[in-house]
């Protein structure tokens, strides 16, 4: 079969490699329907975070179950599924707590850039769901990641009805956590972003004011905007230092920073500043399969559309060139079709 | 009058300086009946933040009113008041939100270690309570900071009935953090200290269990003690880039973190160790005036003995000795008479 591998800095090649198979009882393999480019896969691509050895890439896809593990159980041959971006056996302790990205028996699985993947835990990692329309595809792909993780950073930032959110970063995740801002009732949704469409984009979503300022003058104005003192819930979207010190600056006094960009090096952060203002830090890896199934319900019912946030749609054969796009900001997220 | 000045390592007097007067219409002056010695005052006492300048110190303290500015209401001559470390008005909208300690018109006064203290915005920063009894004056003394903190640390990491609440530090905050986390009805209280009398004294305020092994190997144990995954409650009461990696180690995925350990120097925190495991951080500068109230209700009734932290009780003209007895841990906490 094909699949998408890295090499290093602006080289992706797509390239025959073996079939994989099933390892254990529980394991499933799914050929891939979706698939698309992440924004945390573009660091290894600009060579922000080293590529040792090639590696298989792509952690987010739907598609059909081909096989099944002997001690599967929920999910059978035939199966239109979502496959979280990391697996769970969604019955361990921490999955039940609600944090199933972090499940006791995580493995990580990668490699969905390609026609067919093996996915371990498969009653846990994938959400079966009835055959979709083409038009519903890319609105599914999203509950793999995006979606998920726009809403857990909506949801640990504590967004309420009638309540404030400020979402810093216009990629997918930034996008997607503004539909979830709205989903979630909040009356004043603050989109942080400098580019034209993505602005149009993050209005059309749910963003009810824009600021295109960045780092300390951006946060100084969303303070003005909310009564000079700054937002309750602010959700970080990028995963940079600048990113989290704006987003604690943009904060009110007992605010939240919800953060779910993945931490890009080894940031940290500095303390006084959240401690002499009692701003609480929440979030991480977004447990997207716990909020699976209450975000699946308002997609299939039209609530939400989070698909838009795939503004470009490539066969996988052009992988090069979705990394390209993304790289290049031609695009903000890319649809792969094996 | 007498007043406690630091004028740099090692050297702290009790000085002769002017009395204070009031400064504006909402000011009170109160005559200090009993004050105290903070871990934080240690800071400077040994160095590790430079004193560039001599300054007046404490910012705890229990008094009578002496007098009252002509736009104070509620706080009369004559009263018995507890100070809240911070002044604030108690009227803004970041006090009403329960974050007093951000108050908008925060001025900071301190001079506690004193014999008469000027308290900008009397209203707002006094807590007025009945005449107490000689017996109950350290209890009160500790509503003005140390005792709120440790609640602080308590409900900031979610501490609930039922629950479990570990404590990273065994001085007063920490071992007010016992207190606040068996008032709150947690069902395993876990003191972390290598300190055999305060061992025994986190014991008897509350404590469950003792973890004497500190950093990665006293994370570890406690991981261990909860299901090897953690905590949901840690309590951070030191300040130190130490003290909380080890506190977000001990705590389970999606467990949550309250700090209240004033930042010693300009400590960072790691991302990613949150990021993965879904760890939460709150807390901060402890808003004691939004918690007096029931609390006081609580010391007034006998149902919390807070207190006891004060292991000795030096009259002002030794306040030398009190920061000695501190520094060199032959004393939690130095109550201090004038």
């Amino acid at each position: 079969m094909r699949a998408t591998v890295m090499y290093g800095e602006r080289d992706v090649r797509l390239e025959e490699v073996p079939d994989p198979h099933l390892q254990t009882g529980r394991d499933a393999i799914v050929r891939v329907v979706a698939a698309c480019v992440c924004g945390s896969d573009l660091w290894g691509y600009r060579g922000i975070v080293p590529t040792e050895r090639p590696r298989r890439m792509g952690h987010e896809m739907v598609g059909v179950v081909e096989r099944v593990g002997a001690e599967v159980e929920h999910v059978r041959e035939g199966d239109f599924v979502i496959a979280s971006f990391y697996d769970c056996d969604f019955t361990c302790e921490v999955c039940r707590s609600g944090f199933s990205s972090a499940c006791l028996e995580l493995e990580w699985y990668d490699g969905c850039q390609a026609e067919l993947v093996r996915v371990p835990h498969a009653d846990g990692s994938l959400l079966v769901v009835p055959q979709p329309s083409e038009e519903l595809v890319p609105h599914l792909l999203t509950l793999a990641d995006v979606m998920g993780t726009g809403h857990h950073a909506a949801h640990s930032a504590g967004v309420s009805a009638g309540g404030d959110a400020v979402v810093v970063g216009d990629g997918a995740v930034g996008l997607c956590a503004v539909i979830a801002a709205k989903r979630l009732q909040a009356s004043r949704i603050v989109a942080m972003s400098r580019n034209p469409a993505r602005q149009e984009l993050a209005r059309e979503l749910g963003a009810t004011e824009i600021v295109s300022e960045r780092g300390k003058r951006g946060a100084e104005i969303v303070r003005e905007m909310f009564g000079g003192i700054g937002a309750q819930s602010v959700l970080e979207a990028v995963g940079t230092e600048e990113s989290m010190e704006q987003s604690v600056r943009s904060a009110r006094q007992g605010g939240t920073v919800g953060f779910v960009g993945v931490p890009n090096g080894v940031p940290e952060l500095p303390l006084r500043p959240l401690f002499t203002r009692n701003v609480r830090l929440a979030g991480g890896v977004a447990p997207v399969r716990n909020y699976a199934d209450e975000l699946l319900a308002d997609v299939l019912a039209g609530g939400i559309r989070p698909g838009r946030v795939f503004d470009l749609q490539l066969p996988l054969s052009e992988v090069a060139e979705a990394y390209a796009a993304m790289d290049e900001r031609r695009a903000v997220k890319v649809l792969l079709r094996p």
